[in-house]
């Protein structure tokens, strides 16, 4: 960083009271030192807005209670005072409009996926950060992971050859009963008006599409899904499978369910290749098996001397000095700010740096949440995946 | 066993060299004491059946041509000195007419999986097994495994509530490039003519098929399959995927495959309920992991005295002393063999005896190759599964 | 947190270029927001120190050239703008004044293990402590893991019994050999100079000794050293194991080495009572693993909603979102700011925030090394534990 | 094998009701077709070993009251139907008469471990297998593993460069209390007059012991031992821990227990050279991990083409199908059983078939008993090691 870099000012809408990931989000912020928070909107509830920002030890003066009025009053502050980024980590259906707004006044944007309540909406921000000079993050946590960096590097120099074979899972169980009314987590990510139509397959199974095309540097062309409902109650799918095409013409297979009682949250993913296999499993998030035909099994783990510059790039520790979810979340978030950095100082921005996701994953994965459903709804095997964005 | 119990004679089809699962079926029938080899055609080449009866040790004017001439000689002798058992363990076309000729000849008889080559050999043997005075058992091994068998005590007691997910994968990585022509094994497993229409699903598909419905006590009641030949000069599939339906209104997923390169062996089955879970792999054969909503996961150990009847029945050494493949195998036979005495002396046998797999197994089987194929080649996503049995 | 609270305000002495566990320090200090950087002596050398802080974007006005430097001009700052809490990252050649005269000073001291060079520096400084108005906390990171923390509540609470057996080890590779001249870390550490006369036993032997104290409850009374020096031209031991006898007559064995090739930082702990055993090693720091005479083994896991109340205050994600290292660290310094903000507001701190290390910690660690030394040179096998505090 | 080959017969002293090893000892003998059990004396009482008998199925006439009388009455038989191999299960205090006579009276034995009751007896023991004929067998069973094989060839061919430390570790947790008197085998093997002097170290320590040496090649040269007696009431040691010092000035530690509750028999060695280390656990037989200082981490897997030629000699199934402790308890059997073989036929048995335990295994195992005995009661630190075969 150069002599006369402050840390970057960050504004947070949402994570009050009984939130999980904005919590998370902060603590991944703060890791590094790059990032301040100084300004939020913390619920749509004024008074606890206001009790969140005091818990956080913020000036009350930059406590809001909406975030028109966090991106008015913020606007007013001398530039060197005011945010530079905003953090939307609010349901689903508070995800557009802030953004979007968000960008429009001229402020970075750090926002929990998935990216909208709707395609349409994604659509619109899509076009929206195209043509923005702000930069835009999708917080698709896993592929922050150093090891998870390592294989997307192993596989796109061609250490297993060509792909032929990509299974990714992502199983949990915590929504093995209803528990909507207990809840409060539960309450919104099963109910359509603020999570989007898919439940399930918007809030993990977009984890695990992403992942599968993250990694392999492949794009899925067409999918058969199976989604359903297993608890009684329950409006929207809380388990399913998908089996895939890609672009290369290698197959897979896509399983996410919240049913799968006892399970915690193991995203799993395993590509083959002509010449040997990678596996990942995030509750091992520190270990990458590579499995070859004719010689033995290497586990490559996360810290060591011998991995490559992507891996390399997002660890502090060294080997046996576990990292994990919030150190894989601050990576996104350490890229993102030395790539405003780098902006700001009219330097090119590392490759590495530029490696978090964006509007692209935004888009594909909206895509891929609404034709999950389509095919779900159709008795023909394939459905063949198409983004439109316009 | 009774005061003038005699160890069961056993003749052997099959296993002759280059072979595999013929040296298997030697160890796991010979390891409890409770059967010998005294006779056998190992090869259809006559000299190289005489070559491995030599160096099987057995008396060389017991060891044949042809199984006619096994099912003739071994007639002529003394009921005391004459084979009880036929064990056959040919490349599949070579199942049917031994198998029916030997259960035709009053001999008992163990028949490696698939049943047959085609599902009309399968419901024709299965009409002469119900027939039959004789005792037929069918070697899907993975289900001797003892913790497999706890596994489906527990499900059967409810321990894990109501079925409501099933995961089953059977990865290899053996077939990952053309080996056809250097390997016997790879070579009569890739040819229609000796290995039946499918490929992968037919050698290992049909185990996770299984096992799926052995260890939940579900059928599959519809399926949407996937089928692929990843190598380039293949005839016959070595890969797929499906989707499952069950007779409770679980679903399901099954994945098969020969070309994950590096993988081994490592069929994996997890079951999810509305009250815990149950995750068993192969590689890991001694544990049971169970998992549970609200309390920590269990691991459930075989040769511990926590375990039901049926594990109990199926083990040999004490906890933390390793069973293994061969073991699972020989659970087969053993209780096989404990059924044929029982039969003979008269009583009844205990239900853990009973408990190797047969004729249904074998059907259904068969039944599950053709529904994969035609699932396959339909664009419909669903293919229900119906077994016809004449 | 109460209204009008701000955050703490952290000087950091030692963690310039090269260093490791400064930039830990970082990471876990400013992660739960409590807590942040203002100030610094980052090297002894004063333009790297300048280098680092601009690095680390403090006003350079704060960036000290001698922490003598430090102390007196913070002193000069209105008590809101001057630091609160000195961390200290030094070489242990470099604790002891500095720890002193920060406490001294009125600073709470945060100090990285061991406590000092020598067992006389340690008592001086043990007194200190014990006059002092400021809080001291010695980083000890592996009891920060909350599932270390599970294991400690579990056997002080009877879960295993009286304990009967400790087993602790701590496998490290990395000086396998002599890189003395090639790596920063290596130089000092092996540098009695530097490090003080115990090098493996002074750098993780401490880590081990503290580990089986902090979970077990016990005291160790005696042991029985066997230290190696297995790197040719190394001027201090790279390897040992003990025998021990504990205050409650169990015993122990505990083994460090730096020269195990290829190991990491496995850092494990096993101790088995006379109901059951309790398992933990770092590599796997979310699990806990209890093994039972008569039932299925457990793991408990992090996060989850069964655990007790000293891991569930210490932890930050659901079940399944790995904790790592970095977290185990900012645990520590979240209960020492969480202490720091109760005194402040003179309330009786919970029982989990003052569940960091200390001074007794400190103080037995030194006297563990000076034990380890002399039971090494002794033809006796048992050398009794005493240590004395004046 | 030959054309004239005959399977080699057995007889078995010992392993009658309620032994566990006896039943080992013949799945294993049987498993391979090369060994047919035909005599025994199964029980110190006549009609318990007649009952035995019955249950193997064995000839009644066969079935002797005393080992006496099983050497005379198989030596009338004609060599042709008479006993080749005695096989020798029972309590310690058994195994020198019998062997001896054995031996003497011109026949083969395999011994269980330890060798003899005592150290003079094992001392008289080898002078006379060393002037035998008779080819003599120890089953340490450990050894016969696979990976355990490969292990050793790996340091023998200076895979990790010279061995440094070396790491044994044995824990069993089942006698936590004091089931002396419900449970058979925990009486005999507590009880000095039939066990011998050592209880915990006599049985296991033994197997760690041997494994050490085996797996290195490197012999035990001092040790500083400590034993206790953890279970009041209790006539023996049940846990203990030792230093050692190898030939090549390489140091280790050794621990064994039967009161770590909980644990079943995970022994386990770990051996670090200066160029890597090789760690390998018997409740994960089938892989050995090395670990490198620069580049991944490596798992072998049994049953692999790249293995070496003592690990290739020593399987059965192909990798991904376990084997475990009967299979690693059968390689000892078949290798002793094709060096008998070689014998006969007068030819050069290969290396691979002689690599059974023998003679010096069980020499050094006693000696190894008396020495921890020696070495507890000292207060000295050290105590060498020395073993005088007159």
């Amino acid at each position: 960083m150069m002599k006369t870099m402050k840390k970057l000012k960050m504004g947070m809408i949402g994570g009050g009271p009984g939130a999980f990931i904005g919590a998370i989000h902060r603590n991944a912020a703060l890791m590094d030192g790059l990032i301040e928070l100084v300004a939020g909107v913390f619920s749509s509830n004024p008074e606890k807005s206001r009790q969140a920002g005091e818990e956080l030890m913020l000036d009350p003066s930059r406590v809001y209670s909406h975030y028109d009025e966090l991106f008015a009053k913020e606007l007013e502050l001398p530039e060197e005072q005011r945010i530079d980024i905003v953090c939307i980590v609010t349901p689903n259906n508070v995800h557009y409009d802030p953004a979007k707004k968000a960008l429009e006044a001229g402020f970075h944007v750090v926002l929990d996926k998935p990216m909208t309540l709707t395609y349409e909406e994604a659509v619109s921000l899509y076009k929206c950060i195209q043509t923005s000079s702000s930069l835009f993050c999708l917080t698709h946590t896993y592929t922050g992971y150093p090891m998870i960096k390592q294989m997307k590097q192993m596989i796109a120099e061609g250490a297993i050859g060509t792909v032929k074979k990509v299974y990714v899972e992502y199983p949990q169980g915590w929504l093995y009963r209803l528990l909507e009314h207990e809840n409060k987590q539960a309450s919104w990510r099963t109910d359509p008006a603020r999570n989007g139509k898919a439940g399930c397959f918007g809030d993990i199974g977009t984890h695990a599409f992403n992942m599968a095309e993250y990694v392999t540097g492949l794009e899925v062309t067409a999918i058969c899904a199976s989604l359903h409902t297993k608890v009684e109650g329950r409006y929207i799918d809380d388990d399913g499978a998908l089996l895939l095409q890609f672009s290369n013409s290698a197959n897979g297979v896509l399983t996410a369910s919240q049913i799968n009682t006892g399970a915690e949250n193991n995203l799993k993913i395993r590509v083959y290749g002509d010449k040997g296999g990678l596996e990942w499993e995030q509750e091992l998030n520190n270990s990458l098996v590579a499995r070859w035909p004719d010689r033995p099994d290497e586990v490559f783990r996360a810290g060591t001397s011998y991995l490559g510059s992507l891996a390399q790039a997002n660890t502090r520790t060294p080997a046996g000095h576990p990292e994990g979810y919030i150190e894989a979340f601050a990576n996104i978030y350490r890229n993102f700010a030395r790539t405003i950095y780098a902006k700001r100082k009219g330097v090119v921005p590392l490759p590495e740096w530029l490696d978090f996701p964006g509007a692209e994953d935004g888009i594909r994965g909206m895509a891929f949440i609404d034709l999950v459903l389509k095919s779900n709804q159709s008795s023909q095997k394939w459905t063949p995946f198409e983004v439109l964005k316009d």
